[in-house]
């Protein structure tokens, strides 16, 4: 039997709790920082390298702090997840990392790259179509069929603990540093990340500004908190930002960050560009375009901040070679 | 005048003493791995990432720990350095934190982005013919007539001090994860990151083999350990590494490097590019070629470390985008 759905939001202590049993396997990711940058941006810019954490993403502390919540029965039935290629990569790291069984459900266009990893972590794949089949529906009916427990993207408890546990470090990082935070800015697409990293900012530092950044195309975040109910996107809608494509908020994420958020930012597809040329040369970082937003929202803002902290996460990394080059061409064009 | 040269080797007290110096200031660059890249190597890969290091390369550490050595009196007069562009980083950057006017000797046909980034750390830069002008004679003639300290890129004990708290940092962080190291590996060019590494690696873990990696056309390091003097390179030798161009090793760092090192290796050009896409593919690091070279040489010798636990040093990430996206296309051929 499937893993009941976990419907309340985590607590600091979840987090907290999560933080410690990450521990071991994930990577504390550096808190970054570029003088130069700073002074041609007029304020001081934080990145929160998540592309280095394992898989690439931040999607592995979600997904290891579910499968290690899970008890020995459920770890020898397995574990189902769909995913657009990150989650897939989280879900596959951490299974292979604790011995469990893992299939995935992957969109048949998702980057080579997150599939071909995904694999590599000795995860079993099923393709469907993105924009005809229904991934909910498939990955339901294996989990009901195996008897493997589902490991939702975002819509869970447990995963959105792990996620916070990135926003955690980031204002230790900071603190350490001296410095007190006005704005976080991370990527949303269901929402698993802002919602953790709202809660955990939150809690520490209750006067930060929280923002999600989402691609202008698919802002069903945006929409969402404007409405005061969740808005879902456009199926026929597109971005470059192929990790930040779910159709809408997830219940427990929006409820999180209608309470928490200052508001929800978006930015185009060049703009993401721009972010990953800019992250490429001041950084020494590769990120893929969805993995950028929160630094294009943070750069697109930039008379907003004059004078002012503001960290930004920096999602994942698992970008094609051309998809990385060409972004990099159009950005210096 | 001019500084005189630190003549004797750094002990692991000065190493740790710069740790702490530097401590407020450098990235703790992470040390990061790829269960997924291990499986197919057949050994377990580390990578220092130098890259993210303030100025994207390792070198601020010398730097820095050479200018805090520096009284009132000779920081108001200034200081000094020649250097192909990351030491040129190194120093601007150091002396701009501490408001140290900075004068950089540098050759004409440095990347793009290390002049750039130089001058945009707020200091003067003196152009020379890498092929035909003494950029010690033009650094050494400034430091004479402006009674500027002249801080040498790494035949100085207090640069080397600070080149090895990144080794120092290495050791500790494969502890935390439980790993003994069995080898470390760092680029080579004059030698002031190999000596400083190989003095605080074999201090702290004894058993530790520890190796220079260069590029096999200047690889004057690999030849003065086999002759067991110092030898040049050939002035009319190239190799895309540009950060690797000394001309000979170092007093200090070549005695260094004879007591500790265990050989010196080398790598082609090809090499370095096939270490870069495998560094952005599988780490999300932007490496320059130079700043490949050692993990080019591990990836080279993957027979020998069969089972075995390895440490890289990803020295620096300085690299203009058409050289970074030709070496990815290369080394996808």
């Amino acid at each position: 039997m499937p893993e009941e759905k976990r419907a309340a939001p985590p607590g600091i202590t979840e987090i907290e709790a999560a933080a410690l049993r990450l521990a071991p396997h994930a990577v504390m990711t550096p808190l970054l920082s570029s003088p130069n940058v700073d002074a041609r941006l007029g304020f001081r810019l934080l990145i929160k390298a998540e592309n280095l954490q394992r898989t690439g993403s931040f999607k592995f502390r979600g997904a290891l702090n579910a499968l290690l919540s899970l008890d020995g029965v459920s770890r020898k039935r397995g574990v189902v997840a769909y995913s657009s290629g990150n989650h897939a990569q989280g879900v596959a790291a951490a299974a292979q990392l604790l011995g469990v069984p893992a299939t995935i459900v992957m969109p048949a266009d998702a980057p080579a790259i997150k599939a071909a990893n995904t694999k590599a972590y000795g995860a079993e794949i099923r393709f469907y179509d993105r924009y005809k089949e229904s991934r909910e529906a498939i990955a339901g009916r294996i989990a009901e069929e195996s008897g493997a427990a589902l490991i939702p993207p975002y819509d869970d408890a447990r995963v959105i603990a792990g996620q916070g546990t990135a926003g955690l470090e980031l204002v230790r990082q900071a603190r350490a540093m001296g410095l007190a935070l006005d704005a976080v800015l991370a990527p949303c697409s269901g929402g698993g990340l802002i919602a953790g990293v709202a809660l955990a900012v939150k809690s520490l530092s209750p006067g930060t500004s929280v923002y999600s950044a989402e691609p202008v195309t698919v802002d069903d975040m945006r929409r969402s908190l404007e409405a005061g109910e969740i808005r879902a996107n456009d199926p026929a809608a597109r971005s470059i930002c192929d990790c930040l494509l779910a159709p809408q908020p997830g219940d427990i994420p929006f409820a999180v960050a209608r309470k928490l958020l200052s508001g929800g930012l978006t930015v185009s597809d060049d703009q993401a560009r721009r972010a990953m040329a800019l992250a490429f040369a001041d950084y020494k970082l590769v990120l893929e375009p969805g993995g950028a937003v929160a630094l294009a929202a943070a750069l697109a803002m930039k008379e907003s901040w004059r004078g002012k902290t503001i960290a930004v996460i920096a999602s994942g990394g698992n970008v094609d070679r051309e998809i990385f080059t060409e972004a990099l061409a159009r950005a210096a064009d």
